[in-house]
């Protein structure tokens, strides 16, 4: 049963994504009837609450989709590939939040915000970057442009969402098991999380000694950045933070400024807001981040270790910031993709009159 | 009544320090006999298992100290500097662990393994430095000794144990709250600190935008390196973590080593292990850290953003290390500054013809 093009599809939707990509589209108004949420044949049937409606689940099947609009592939990067495969040929639009097309020369890797200018031709398939560099790449867009950025070094401080509900179980139970008194095994990680922290569990390559993650961060910034001459020194590790990363970045940039200028060039800019109050000790956690659309940004410094003009002026700042990996660093970005690709899907709810019939739910 | 100078006392005895040192103390099998465990007037009278001992805690009072041969000052600053002037004038050597002196000119501030030697006319003050400063220095001194730096930009991964016993209550507290349900309040952190992460607590100089810690690491190295141009920016973190703190960092050398030139400087060297397996995804972690004496050291690898020449050589290398900052980031490295200026009070106990008599416990 084809479905029309004025609907948009959420394949993957009872994963953490998926669902975190229907909270937004409630929020943006989008109609229930609009959306259509698909994932395996086993969790098909899942109700899933949307504002006063119920979204049915459905099965995904290579059929289903040809006519939609646009689809937003909340799913793995072996499925990702499938599901692109059967859907070749076809008009539907497809946003994709895996890896699997990210580095593929024909595929615009995009952050809205950075170069959204890549989908003005509404390509058929657009992918979502790695959730570390989007909130990465948020947060230095306003300082790219005004200032060049010539090298990053990053550490992540990154929640176990990243790796699905069974890391968020994996924490809280682990957790738990720890206050009670025992040692718990690790599962789904290489090392216990419970009150741990550890390198990232992405494969580490044997030549550079990058972990997956890692070079994701690297090769994904070029490719955005249309720039393979940044340099980049990315670490990458998970911490017991159930939600929202942080990352501990040092930015050289290619034209000096202040601390005042930086923090300047950060305030208004979209996508990212400044938390940064010394006197009250305030700054972004992964606690506040969590939930919100923004990148919180603070701790803005110069680096003590380089060298400032008689303006106050350097070329090498420093800056803290936490944002909600589920949301910016994936379900929100990709929608972002899709609501530019085809805006019309993504109308808020009108008068009775102009509103989408609503065939799910309701 | 005055203690002989062949004893040494803990003062602080009854702190996650103080505890700690008697530990060590335990386990370098120095008599029971030979310690004299000090604390408040309020802890007077517990007894703290050591061995097949009970060590009973006397409170601390001016006149207790001034035959003794060392003291190891585990308290507060401000207690610190209360029993340093007390004992002006005595012959006591005092081994301070917090921030008291350390930047005062004419005391030493030392890491055995990197300038020990400053011990060897034996001060009657020395300071042992910051947790996260002792971490880094003795894992970077194999390496330091080899190829000099110039440079380190270094992000901490801070245990909540840094800030006492009230800090891992309230982890424990706050993360059995959230898990049923609940949003706790901050009592000693500034965040939450249950499945959260947040820029260390210290002050932030609203001029260099640097909290007390950061700027710590960064006096306490050119104190102890005696240099002050090598250029450090630090980012200091507290994560839900009870015990040993991590560290992301990056050093600019002064000659080009390969990682494995890297590898064999710290293989071998004193105090540190190298953990650093990426064919089993094997690196440091805080747990694996907690109670041993050695820093572990991995991810060991070039700076992907720095050049490497065509022998695989490099100025920019990364790695990534756990500490337990309880024991050697503050209770082992005072007791191996005291061992060195009083080392016969830390022989183990010998035959029972030789043996201290044990006035205390047993």
């Amino acid at each position: 049963m084809p479905i029309d093009r004025n609907r948009l599809a959420i394949v993957g939707a009872t994963g953490l994504v998926g669902r975190e990509a229907l909270r937004i589209l409630q929020e943006w108004g989008v109609p229930p009837g609009r959306i259509i949420p698909l994932a395996s044949a086993g969790s098909a049937g899942t109700a899933i609450e949307y504002g006063d409606a119920l979204l049915t689940v459905r099965a995904y099947d290579p059929g289903i989709l040809a006519d939609a609009g646009v689809a937003v592939l909340c799913v793995s990067s072996g499925l990702s590939r499938r599901i692109t495969a059967d859907l070749e040929g076809t008009d539907v639009r497809l946003v994709d939040a895996s890896s699997a097309f990210r580095m593929r020369e024909d595929v615009p890797l995009v952050i809205p915000e950075v170069n959204g200018s890549l989908l003005e031709d509404k390509p058929r398939l657009v992918a979502s970057p790695n959730c570390s560099t989007i909130l990465l790449l948020t947060a230095l867009e306003p300082i790219r442009r005004r200032y060049g950025i010539e090298a990053i070094t990053v550490s992540t401080y990154q929640a176990v969402s990243g790796a699905g509900r069974e890391g968020v179980e994996e924490l809280f139970n682990q957790t738990l098991a720890v206050l009670g008194g025992s040692q718990p095994e690790p599962v789904n990680f290489p090392e216990p999380i419970a009150f741990n922290c550890f390198s990232h569990e992405s494969e580490v390559d044997p030549v550079t000694g990058l972990n997956g993650e890692e070079q994701k961060i690297i090769a994904e910034t070029r490719k955005i950045w249309n720039d393979d001459s940044v340099r980049i020194n990315p670490t990458c590790v998970r911490v017991p933070v159930e939600r929202s990363h942080s990352e501990s970045v040092t930015v050289t940039l290619r034209t000096p400024a202040t601390t005042d200028e930086h923090r300047a060039a950060l305030e208004g800019a979209e996508s990212v807001r400044v938390v940064d109050d010394p006197s009250r000790g305030c700054f972004p956690t992964p606690r506040q981040a969590g939930g919100i659309d923004d990148v919180l940004v603070g701790r803005l410094r110069t680096n003590p270790g380089d060298s400032v003009d008689a303006n106050g002026r350097s070329l090498s700042h420093v800056l803290w910031l936490s944002g909600d990996q589920l949301r910016k660093g994936a379900a929100l970005n990709a929608l972002q993709i899709a609501r530019l690709i085809c805006p019309t899907l993504f109308q808020p709810a009108q008068s009775p009159a102009t509103r989408v019939p609503d065939v799910v739910g309701t």
